[in-house]
């Protein structure tokens, strides 16, 4: 059994309420036990949401520490904006995988640049909810 | 009744000490009873500091879950580089009204431009601590 | 008595018909009465129109001249391009508050960056017409 | 009958002694009959110019409050930086056609923008003063 | 007689059928015959589509080599990013004329510019598939 | 059943050989047969390879026409220069995933930016080949 | 005799009394016999001064057309926003010398660039108001 | 004595097993004791690290609150994107030197810049751990 | 005997009777013998010419494929824009040499950058046909 | 008596021969006697020439020591690209008008900036080899 | 006994009495006899000051081939444009310490870079004179 | 005979020292020789190499005074920021031939853009030491 972490950024605890338009109807807590069921035989996925840059630092410290296999990040607005969280992934053992629920290039100039991707494993977007799925699947499958 | 939340951001717990030529020399501590005092009959003000990000959008969510009549919102350095605030008050119901003390667009080119205001209702900026009751009188009498 | 001098420049003659999902239904000639009255007992309010931005500048100086209090300045599109009229506003002695009715920053890239904003006292925008009233009401009660 | 409106802006009333290596040696107040002309069953075509940016937009709007059918406009140096110019056409009526006389976009880098062909219907340029034959074809025959 | 050949670029195949909401609902196909029609006494056009950047170079050299009277081009895509189409036009002898249907101006920023502009005689775009007709009118009558 | 196209643009023939610390030792007619094998009962998987750009215009509106299903699309070198590529994903019905093998955000500058993404239903970057595996997943199972 | 005119654009009528520790304390007005006294065996001066674009390329194409020997242009403010002054000096035949009193280099950064300098004989800067002499020193002896 | 506060950024407890080619093998934790001891007759030293951005500034406003002499800070990741950081900085009454252990300006092109440095007294960067040393003495010894 | 293969680009086979004052009035199937005959002791020298970006790519691997000891590549406009000739040239071993005619850093400034020279051994430009010999001797002799 | 030094940089002494369309025909050593027998009652007038920057440095400092009353500094190339000569110019007491025999906004882009003028008294360009004398004039009576 | 060279470049002869609020108000000549005095025990210490770029690399080259222990660089303006000092640096094997006397990350945007840093050791800027001092300490003691 | 001067720029005398992996092994006064011997029947060949901008100036001129034939020049650093060559170039008659060892658009991106190339006959770079060989031959037969 392997383990994976989750980290969901700023305002992804709104999914489902928020701007369903571009984001679906479906939160985030009701798809977690889907997604942890359909891995159950394979790893332990354990999940974290954060409003605060610096907390999701400390997630990724943690799950360095803790000898995590593989973290998924959605790291929300802060994909764009942080070169501490770059850093701190740069830092880290696990792989990270980026997932972002809608396509960031077919929304407003400033979501086209991830500071975070070229230190991260690789990226998933625009596929909705189940890319995470995917990204699960990369972290215990590939490399 | 309707109720506004005044939320301010980084270094505002200093006004009154802090650059006193560009900010003035009255802290927000003194004049927020006296805000509070003219829209007496007509709202209850609630007022809030943090030098957190996070927690800028911690409060801006809050807002939105106990059905904030608006809100007035100084981000202070934030509101030049923030995606997830942004994110945050796309996200949410109640209106926003964005205040600057200082004329923004007269002090350094990096303050010019406010990731914030195109998903605000409106800015007001350099016209001192009134413009937090411009603001209040907007989100209470306009739209 | 205060005096107060309003100028709008080229094409809020057309308020009202123009845009209405931008601007609003309310032409200024209906607004104006509204906002005199409103000051009644505390300003002297001027108003004046004209498209073409030289003719912007020529007020400028005739309310330096006339030693007005304070000038509201909506000089619509030449508000991005105008460095003759900031020079005005540079150049006399009555404060200026810059006024804009719909929120500039949440539309064109080229409206978001106002030549005018450095050198008047403040800027209120996105507000709609009580936009008009909060920057009178600064003039006569701030600095 | 439809009745058309030609607005040429500054400098186009020195045609055919300005430059000619660009704009040719035949003078607009030469061209004009031939134009009316070749119209004479279909369009009333009147025609101004003037040099004054502010006079173009006064121009427009008595253009749409006199409901005419369609405007040929071609603004010259105001093309490439007038914002108000813009916000005229925007908010008229009456369709527009840019024309250009000469090809803007073999010329200096500063004129292959035009800040009003987005708010046009159409554009044409470099066909010499048939362009505005062409576009009044299209005002009278299109949409 | 002269001899007019058009040249249409990638994706004009599916003129009607491709975003209506942009380019219209009537084909080429439909709207060649008419067109042929309308100069049935004057020229001969000719009519080339293509997929292939390279392809629409081949077929401007071989207008050059055949002695064609003029070209209408509508390079599409390529017209913002095509070198080597550039390089084409300015190696052969016909003139030609630039054509989109659509208002490129006024969609994403990147079509705002063109690279075939300069060495083309003149634009023509937003007037629709009339456009295609004044082009024609412009090489049998100008220069 | 389902009917999948899979399109790799240019040098992605020599894959397994080309470069192999960045797109790895696997060429893609090994991978292929897995990938059919994988949905041989959901899907059949249609694989076309080609080094030009207009060939993979033409390959798209094939789809399009014969009511494919679904596009798995890496269009290598010409994601980040083609207009054309993109008018044509945006022309046509079959919605599109973008695959890129690599990691094109931890490489140069100019592979940061790909014109396809914004028109594409979402973009899968970084995972090796098993990206092509998850984009079919999508199209299958998604929306 | 030659015959000059100098021509002085928005808000140098408040010469002397606008900012004077960049424009200095005198008056154009006074300023202006002296001038003439100056060259008053060789050379008519007339001046203008107008806050208006427009009427600055009236007078220009006016001095074009009574056939003065050259002009002193100080545009002020537009100097840096007009493209259609500077198809005015283009156009006409008279030698252009363009003045500015204070050093628009050491001044804000948009008013580094004059559009109109590429179009003038030369350019004075930062002189005072001598500047102006020696401009007409140049138009009079000078090729 | 005087009293110093070194304030460490995100990631900088990673010190030690962090991209050691770039850092360096030793932690903070280890270089702190030595760097007490070598100033022990001159100052006491306080240190803290916090991977939160809005903690930093709670940090700088707290040493100003208590009168601190002088402060080190190595704000990390947030050097280069911390607007709030900076307005701290430039709020607070003792003087800030900026240390960066890796020499940044060999690094990414986005470590290039600091938005800090403006605000602070000195910066010193790429001389390691002793980086910290020399800040110290600066402070001790200068102005 | 080494084996080098020659491969233009677009509009290269229009050499001495397209815009000769730039590219001399000598076509290449003239100047090809002359240059096998110099190097008719040491090398082969097969040549090819095409219009199509793709194809010059298939060219390129097949240089790779049939082991070839060498390439003379004058990609035309198409240096200024392919990544994907680009990542052919990055991807296949035989070295490749970049040669331009003209000076390309004398002409317009889109064609200053180009994609290709990264990637290749070397560049020559502005010697005219001349530089084709110099590429074949370094290809012969270098390295 | 005053003492006034001139300083030609780089070419200056090729002038006369050197591009006569740009620099005309007369070199600076047959100009010098006419400008010193022109101001022989006030003022002593020195020249050097020198193609190396720093000299031109060590140029300025000598005039600062010795006591120099006014520089005219023609720096040639270095006017756009010489931080150290600015430096040079601020660091000393004389004050500097710049001066360009040619019109350099009216030639390459890279021209139209002068690291120079900001710290020089004022400008001159454009006017011929006698703008060396209004510049003198400028330094003998002015401030 | 280690050997040290310090390398002044232009303008730092004038220390002490240029711009004294920048730069302050002592000479290096009476800094240097102190600086030795510090380090007599472990370091000879020499130096040099020229205001020729040319010069610093002479002087760079000759510190190489006479194997000096490390460099302390201040190449004052050159600092911001030198390609070839930095190549200078490159090319040789002693390690260089860059100090900057005055934070120049303060000044001027031009002044903000250095193309010179990505090559030192490091940097030390805005700490007076004393950044000297330290420089010395951590090419003694250091790496 | 024909008599051809080549110049090397700064830390051309460290070749063989310096970066070896950039620059080769080979010395330049080894290759000297060589290249003499090479052209023994057809050129004198003198060489120069200094490291200061004006001295390479002081070169050029000298070669024009002396009528020269033809230059190679390498200016190293100098290529991409002197402005001063660059008009020392097209001041002179002789014309000149641009050879980098290097292939310097492999490298940084500063490095990527040569003023000199515009004004020289043609650039070669990356061919290594031969350069210097190719640009003789194209001096001496081309042109």
């Amino acid at each position: 059994m392997k383990r994976i972490t989750i980290i969901n950024g700023p305002n992804l605890n709104m999914l489902g309420e928020r701007e369903p338009e571009i984001y679906g109807t479906q939160g985030f807590d009701d798809y977690l036990p889907l997604l942890q069921e359909g891995f159950r035989d394979e790893a332990v996925i354990t999940y974290y949401q954060t409003n605060i840059e610096g907390a999701i630092i400390d997630l990724l410290q943690e799950a360095h520490r803790s000898d995590i296999d593989g973290i998924v990040l959605n790291a929300g607005g802060y994909s764009h904006t942080s070169v501490a969280i770059r850093d701190a992934i740069a830092a880290i053992r696990p792989p990270v995988v980026e997932v972002h629920i809608s396509n960031i290039y077919a929304r407003e100039e400033f979501r086209h640049h991830s500071l975070l991707s070229p230190v991260c494993q690789g990226v998933i977007c625009g596929l909705g909810l189940e890319g995470y799925r995917y990204a699960i699947m990369n972290l215990l499958h590939e490399r």
